[in-house]
């Protein structure tokens, strides 16, 4: 983190102009009282960048935002967890639809201008009834507070042990920016259905074009660098309003404030990142894998991939075990060019292996590297200046009791 | 399986001229007596065919073996658990070297007539001291009873529960054939270091050429069809020696009898895929996911392989949870073209989803139709012709509590 970047409280609501709110629908469970509705409300038009899962079956919200997002610059972004309105069909998008529909008309805009998103279960229709009477409700209790930050953030958990949701403050060409974010975990840490959502506002004037680029550029070092699980769901939604209240002259492409906008974004990002991957009871630590010396970058992203997803690899990690054989096997089958009597391999700066041999490090001091909560798996290629870093967690006994039953469960209920 | 095959006792010992034993050296752990060095030994030079490991990190055995392989017709396989052999440098081609040779003294043979394999932990020196002195007793041992052939299948053994070991007869060109097999698991049936090991002995006459190409056809069609946690062993290897004992005419590639004996040798290596997979009291179910209606081959074997290694659907299966919508978001993201609203989803011939959205069968009998203990997963794209099957197993918490700690312990031990 840069030094011109600093921490703030008030999460989206930071920014000028954003106001927020998270109420409870029973979605998932009538009889059970969790916030379950989100709503994110600019005061202005907000110029917003969106970036949606790569997997080939995407839900309805995910169909519908997309498109929204290219006909007018969005007022709100409402978010549910319990359902992710996935393999519900034509049905499916009539419901997304009736979503943004029911958002609008409380919040007196236009449809287009409502962003839907949804995670919980798939294939099981939305209970839209359960939704729609509830959101003059949401629209009502928009506020700037603290409070507010603290219940759109809760409203979009879904197995997350914990709310998610930072601020920070950046001066550009004088004038001070903010950016607050909220976000949702995934895969292992969040395994009812593994969707990661993040919502960034900011009140930056940007143009759309440096804004969906920041985004990019932003997502690609952050969330697309955490895997837990390898899976990649099928309601990943990372959206960024801009609503230009900052007074800050615009940012452009290669202008004045692009970098240190960029880079207040990234490390927003990362740090939500870490959050996901950190969270939940089931996870013992955060494993940051660090490849070095590749011919290339993309070898070193094939290497930190191939260890981070290794099942082997990260049972022993739930152990604490110095498993350097199984992280040097994981290197090798990555599809990356290695020489394996080159790969040195470290737990915490303690080097397990040198030049693809063990070392004499004792195994007790190797143990008590990997029981911390954060470790950091580094290796080196020593082949040449490509690097890459990913970030993933161990695997642990409990977390398959968690995902062992879900679907049957829910549909009887 | 076609009816001009069939099964036989004898194991590897069941093909005319082949003697086997399997005898206790303590590689692993000197105080617990196990059969831990197995012998196979051919009365004549054998024509061989190897597949090997395609992890760029090998162990020295199979960089011993695959040497030898192309020098002599081989006499002789022995093979170690325990130890693996793997990440040990040039200390660990000298104690092959050295295996081989204590072997081939033992059977008055030429080294390179050896071929080596082991399995067991990585990055740990063999304890070839141990091993050395014992290669008369195996050579004394060698027999062609029941007992033989169970003792050489059990000194294979590493985490497997049962030794796996089959036989079969076919007649080619009015002879008889024998076709005798030995494995050993992998992944997560088999975790401490995942090898999957293969011997098969036959007395067929038959060409190089051709036992090449039908081992590796076999192969195609049996292990490369399994996948437990889509991790790769540094010592995976399959040897098919063929003497020349049956009497038949030479079997050539494209020739009479190629085609029995390709079947032959696949129906014996699917057993013996199928017995890998389904081995282990920490799995609970063997699954054929079966993928139909591709636009390719190729698509349907990206799908299979996403279904199979998904980490979310495994955890379903272990709870007999007819999960449709964790199968689809895998389909999603396979990088296989796909069509959501095409796809149908079955377990064991039940439908749960139909283009793309849940089917009116009742829970309760895609949950039976889950409890088994072999399960077919039937996912039908219906667009084009290809398909791919490839069989799993279920991801069980016992799994991972058995993976949390291996290399500590070995190395204080």
């Amino acid at each position: 983190m840069t030094s011109e970047l600093e921490t703030i409280t008030g999460g989206v609501c930071a920014p000028i102009g954003f106001r927020a709110s998270g109420v409870t629908c029973g979605i998932k469970n009538p009889d059970l009282p969790k916030r379950d509705l989100a709503m994110i409300f600019s005061d202005f038009p907000a110029v917003t960048a969106g970036v949606f899962t790569q997997n080939e079956v995407k839900a309805a919200p995910v169909r519908l935002s997309s498109t929204y997002l290219k006909q007018v610059p969005p007022r709100a972004i409402v978010a549910n967890s319990g359902n992710a309105n996935a393999c519900t069909g034509t049905v499916g998008m009539e419901h997304a639809r009736r979503m943004a529909d029911s958002a609008a008309k409380a919040l007196g805009i236009k449809r287009r201008e409502v962003l839907v998103c949804s995670t919980g279960i798939i294939g099981v229709p939305m209970p839209i009834h359960r939704i729609e009477p509830k959101m003059p409700e949401a629209a009502a209790a928009l506020g700037r507070d603290e409070e507010s930050a603290a219940n759109v953030a809760a409203a979009i958990m879904t197995s997350d042990t914990r709310p998610k949701s930072e601020a920070i403050r950046v001066k550009i060409g004088g004038k001070e920016v903010r950016l607050g974010a909220i976000a949702k975990g995934a895969g292992m840490i969040n395994p009812n259905m593994a969707t990661m959502l993040c919502f960034v506002t900011t009140d930056a004037k940007i143009t759309k074009a440096e804004l969906q680029a920041a985004t990019k550029e932003a997502v690609d070092r952050s969330f697309n660098r955490i895997t837990i699980d390898g899976d990649m769901s099928t309601n990943d939604t990372v959206l960024v309003m801009a609503n230009h209240q900052a007074g800050n002259r615009s940012i452009t492409k290669g202008g004045p404030g692009s970098r240190l906008f960029r880079e207040a974004l990234t490390e927003l990002m990362v740090r939500m990142a870490k959050k996901i991957v950190a969270d939940g009871e089931r996870v013992t630590k955060l494993v940051e894998v660090v490849v070095k010396g590749a011919y290339t970058d993309a070898d070193a992203e094939k290497v930190a991939r191939a260890v981070a997803n290794s099942q082997l690899v990260k049972c022993s990690w739930n152990g604490n075990d110095p498993n350097w054989g199984r992280v040097i096997h994981a290197v090798g089958y990555s599809g990356a060019r290695i020489r394996e009597e080159m790969v040195d391999i470290y737990f915490d700066g303690l080097c397990a292996a040198k030049h693809g041999l063990v070392t004499d490090t004792p195994i007790a001091e190797l143990q008590k590297a990997m029981s911390g909560s954060k470790v950091r798996v580094c290796i080196d290629l020593n082949l040449g200046r490509g690097e890459y870093n990913i970030y993933t967690a161990d695997l642990s006994a409990e977390y398959v009791l968690f995902n062992r039953e879900e679907y049957a469960v829910t549909k009887v209920k």
